[in-house]
């Protein structure tokens, strides 16, 4: 591996082992990494930090850090340190099996936080102090400024927080990336906060660059490792149908004139069925939108790359192997039509509200009155954390939530009488869609989202069942503003675990 | 009543009776009323409205609207027309018992959102079009602008949007209440809109006066009644205790430096118990407080009057008789103090974030793990709505919930397995407050949340019940990152339904 991308000269002198720069992370540490939806995480360091904690386990020590990052990073990270029992506290947002394990069997305190809240609830001093940041780049410049590499995320507040810090420059990263990014210096804390001066999603606010001060930089670590970059399914039928409901769904205000011809920037969440959405989109019809989302998905390069999106703001990337290859071939053409911020401006919720972002995420299930549950299986079990999908679902102009209307082999349906766990309140879900239709909740009450909800989304297999408990819950429920019978609201879960299926 | 408070020539020329007026209102429009928290409200034609509906309904004829405020009103307006049978749908706060108890009947409509959400909600054309405006001012001026009175709400809005305008003018409200506002015309829709230029919550960024086109004003009515004004309760031993507990709290915070000496700007939520906390903060030694909140009750004034208070924005008033006369007594000094916006201001996300705010909120019950239900009895049944509680907990700097440990002579517990109905979600509670204690969930993973409440802020009587269910969840769950059994997690809601106490 070369120097050639470290131009600072003392940084240069800081170049050390993976092994030596993991060595100089301690016990007990709160220890911040880069990395957002498997991209632009450290690949050396953490490994090798699991594996000095494997040996200290072996002596019988204690070795655990509380870990935080920008979101979801990979087996190299969340995985190699929740295999060896190293992770004593990880925030805000994971997606690694072997972690969730650990979660779900009361193992690794798992702090769930809606993504533009990390940052600032670190500033304000709510969790401990951040004793060691440990962050991908692409090359440093010779001011010692860093360039970062596939995502953002939380790095800016990394470098400035921590007490030392631990550098990966990481080679396969494109070197053309460096100008992509979009660094806000302009955050403070309350009583000193000012506006945020981004009044359209493709405006750059910002520096290219992260800055960190030298003499806080322990160790330099060279890598070329590859991000986490997994495959897409091609959009399955029924990814297909939600999408086209979906796009059916905004031609349809755009023709009423609640939406312009070209939408309002488009957030979606990662996933088949989002980028199902994205695939539709580019047959659509709809020329010259914008993203102002989380994560870029190999739908949205393929959007930019036939101009029907026009540019995409984001803070990371989750990209298959074959669209990350496309991504560098070209990547001249996307360094004009991308821009990587910190999560903290991505997920903004004063950006989100003024942009008028229409949110699209998908859910484990939504109850009949339109709460939905982002995160936990069968009410006690996390899948992976809300992520950003309330800053988006709260604040942005619409707010979208996509799901196949079963899983497990049609043994759950993903609408039942009441969600087992709410991530988004009744108050702030629009639209709920599934294969088998669109229930539209602006403006109805509790009983009316009901009807549209089991006459639009809920799977036939399921539809007698929950109208049924509809029906009963209107005629004997002690209140009728929000009809339950509380004995059995959950009682489809708890079928679900006894027996395997939701089906009475 | 004199016209004296109408310099607009053109304007006193459509003085008309209320009764003329309300006549002016046809079958199945949507109103688009003045009034928050029992301030503000139109106090004669509703009355007139409900005599018409009445009339008609004895005619065998249909004869209802469609009812928007700012927030609750009073019984001359909401209790009025839901005592009639006039209200098809209301939005998007109200606590008449009368129009609760049809709500809850499952014969009114209604729709709970966010105060935050609802003037662009209206805009964003999510709703039917405002087909009347009905709003209370203290004056017109000769140039047809208006003088809000002791509620701005969304008059903005309705004047902007509403087909024609009916106006009371109030000459009970003070003729020196003018200049106390702030009405804020740079809202705009995506993809046109800019930052909202407010710094600091005592700045001024609009005009004093609403604007309406006067040739959509239909009607101008004198009258000369007073807001709601309620008497408050003397603070019980319970609220001082409650009290005692978030200002020693608050105290810590400043002494660990995670809030300046001041604090930052508070908002309050309605009741005694907030009204408790604001007698508590009046001997607290805290000085130069700031409040950027929704309402003035009582303490608030006091604060303001002893100078531990700087100033106080709101959008409107909540006072008992005393203090109304006392505000109206030293008019002046207030008027350097208060600043009253529109709540689409008072509660916007991007301000509440900006300031960060310190929200101090009621609740009905909250769960072991932190979430909160503001809205629901028992899952099914409306109280009164979730107000602006969203608006400040999801984006203040501090996000707190208080309420007695029972309720209902100590049949019902505030802590429960799992709430009823969730309005504010785990992601978004970092302290819950009862007369037995404080519970600071900030950095707490699940099950250290429910040992945190468990031992500080459960009543004793439930004290053991609630550390069996989750002890025996802790066992058996099916996942243990959030221990729930779920056919139990509601039971003790249904208990109380059944039995009349959740006491097992």
């Amino acid at each position: 591996m070369s120097i050639d991308r470290i131009l600072h000269p003392g940084l240069r002198q800081r170049i050390v082992s993976a092994e030596a720069a993991a060595a100089l992370i301690n016990p007990g540490e709160t220890v911040a990494m880069s990395g957002f939806t498997g991209s632009g995480y450290p690949k050396a360091v953490p490994q090798f930090l699991a594996r000095r904690i494997e040996q200290a386990h072996g002596r019988g020590e204690a070795f655990r850090i509380n870990l935080l990052t920008g979101a979801s990073t990979a087996p190299e990270l969340d995985g190699a340190l929740a295999k060896v029992d190293g992770i004593a506290m990880r925030m805000p947002f994971q997606s690694d099996p072997d972690a969730r394990r650990r979660i779900n069997a009361g193992k690794l305190d798992y702090l769930d936080i809606h993504l533009s809240h990390v940052a600032q609830h670190v500033w304000f001093g709510f969790y401990n102090e951040i004793d060691t940041a440990v962050v991908e780049v692409s090359a440093i410049h010779a001011d010692g400024t860093l360039v970062p590499s596939t995502s953002v995320g939380n790095n800016k507040t990394w470098l400035d927080l921590a007490k030392k810090v631990i550098i990966e420059v990481n080679q396969w990263q494109p070197a053309g990336i460096d100008g992509m990014h979009d660094i806000y210096y302009g955050t403070a804390l309350p009583p000193h906060r000012k506006p945020i001066p981004l009044v359209r999603g493709d405006e750059r606010i910002g520096q290219t660059t992260l800055r960190c001060d030298p003499d806080k930089i322990v160790a330099v670590v060279l890598t070329d490792a590859p991000d986490r970059n997994s495959p897409f399914n091609p959009p399955d039928a029924d990814s297909q149908r939600i999408a086209g409901h979906l796009i059916e769904f905004l031609k349809h205000e755009v023709a009423r004139g609640r939406l312009p011809a070209n939408l309002l920037p488009l957030q979606s969440g990662v996933g088949n069925i989002p980028n199902a959405v994205l695939a539709g989109l580019a047959s659509s019809g709809f020329r010259d939108l914008e993203a102002f989302t989380e994560v870029i998905q190999d739908g949205m390069l393929d959007l930019l790359k036939s101009g029907v999106l026009r540019y995409a703001s984001c803070t990371g990337f989750a990209l298959s192997p074959e669209a990350s290859e496309a991504f560098m071939r070209d990547l001249d053409f996307y360094r004009q039509r991308i821009i990587m911020r910190s999560q903290e401006v991505s997920n903004h919720p004063e950006l989100v509200r003024r942009l008028g972002c229409i949110g699209m995420n998908g859910m484990i299930e939504a109850d009949i009155y339109g709460n939905v549950n982002s995160t936990h299986v069968m009410g006690s079990s996390i899948m992976n954390g809300i992520g950003g999908s309330g800053d988006f679902a709260r604040n942005g102009f619409l707010s979208i939530f996509l799901s196949p209307s079963t899983a497990k082999n049609g043994s759950i349906s993903a609408i039942v009488p009441m969600v087992s766990h709410v991530d988004h309140t009744e108050h702030d879900v629009a639209v709920i869609v599934t294969e088998q239709g669109l229930a539209d909740l602006r403006g109805l009450p509790p009983r009316r989202r009901a009807r549209a909800l089991i006459d639009n989304c809920v799977h036939p297999d399921f539809r007698a069942q929950l109208q049924d408990y509809f029906d009963r819950a209107s005629r004997d429920s002690h209140g009728k503003h929000t009809p339950h019978l509380l004995n059995e609201a959950l009682s489809w879960h708890q079928r679900w675990l006894d027996t395997g299926t939701m089906k009475a």
